[in-house]
């Protein structure tokens, strides 16, 4: 539920919950706690009438949305001059299996963004944006990296998008029926699901010695990913997650 | 590689993939494979101009996906008479950390599917529907459920959207870097991840003596939800997921 006290996004047509008001949440906490637990986003975005649903790498800082890729690319030669968007992060929790086919659900987090996508045209804003994009998730590593060379730099592109408004809408309900339906004898479960961590698989030519640093502490082998992208993107910006 | 033997999705402007060619695949078994080892997709359709991305979820017969939800839900209120959509699934495969921040990446697969979607209108196919919904995901499942009644029937809409064209982009690389780079003194790791089922959690209201049936047996503690989602497409429509 939205705290009043606390910053929250304006409620307009675009981002209201329409179905199952109690599931949602305006306020940046909220919102900002579900979009820093992922890595992947999906991002929305009209050419000619036709949308697209890009699925690509992002972060926050602050009420800003970041993200990356090829100066060739389809969306980000498209989303650079204030073209409106949608970003989505939504995380999967559970399976639902009820008892009437109507109440099967999932357990869930998803939080979209509206806003209008920008291309980061000032060099240095796109330096400290590209920094960030490693940083953000593998706190200083990029100081120990190659540095990006001009070539590199320019086959890049980033876009920013400044939240203008946002929703978040959590279900957590997990089996939920019609109470007559609990006296039929139906087997009913909820079955958690996560993103985990795999074993690491260093690279089979490192150079002798070289070791891994602190900046992967965060990303430890069955360590749920949400877990250790909030870590991370704490450390990252000397915050918590949320704010 | 798209096998120029096997059925593929036409080849035009919206879906070729624009950049990295060689990740790109346009035959349906490519793109079925990674749409049936999801059972959420996220899906961007435009209203008054503005894009919007709702997680949801879906699943495929033959060239035709489906979605649901409320009747009084704005993505399906607004999808229903043959608007342009495009449907997304994306796995994410792998964190990727390179020696330079510019090869930083993950692996993933990912399918863009773009056609127009419809409600479905006709009883018997939306009751059908409503069926698959439940039973593509759990065989058989629905027959030992509480039928669904007039009111349920009536608050829940069905999206069909024929796939008109579609394209599977898929990164296996792992750590890819400039071949001078590999010289450097500098950590690089491909770190697995993948969506994980975790212990079953069987409603605490079940009448005495009811088990968990086979209809839910492809949903194991511990194994990876894309495997059992194939495995229970095969089930329920007696073929491999993928054709």
């Amino acid at each position: 539920m939205p705290d009043t006290a606390m910053p929250s996004y304006p409620i307009e047509a675009r981002n209201k919950v329409k179905r199952v008001h109690r599931r949602g949440a305006y306020d940046h906490a909220t919102v900002h706690r579900i979009l820093d637990a992922s890595m992947m986003c999906h991002v929305s975005y009209v050419i000619d009438g036709q949308p697209y649903c890009t699925p690509t790498l992002f972060w926050r800082e602050g009420t800003h949305l970041y993200w990356h890729g090829s100066s060739a690319s389809r969306m980000l030669r498209n989303l650079s001059d204030g073209q409106p968007a949608c970003l989505t992060v939504a995380h999967l929790d559970a399976l639902v299996m009820a008892r009437s086919g109507f109440h099967h659900s999932v357990d869930y987090r998803a939080a979209m963004c509206f806003g209008r996508a920008r291309l980061v045209t000032d060099p240095d804003h796109k330096r400290q944006a590209l920094t960030m994009m490693v940083d953000r998730f593998y706190p200083n590593r990029t100081a120990g990296l190659r540095e990006i060379n001009a070539q590199e730099f320019k086959a890049t592109s980033v876009v920013s998008m400044e939240i203008e408004t946002a929703s978040a809408k959590i279900r957590i309900d997990g089996i939920g029926e019609e109470e007559e339906d609990y006296a039929l004898p139906i087997y009913a479960e909820r079955m958690p699901v996560r993103m985990v961590l795999g074993e690491p698989e260093p690279c089979p030519r490192l150079m002798a010695g070289v070791k891994r640093g602190a900046d992967l502490n965060a990303y430890q082998p069955g360590r749920a990913l949400d877990e250790a992208l909030v870590e991370a993107y704490a450390e990252a910006y000397g915050t918590v997650a949320q704010t």
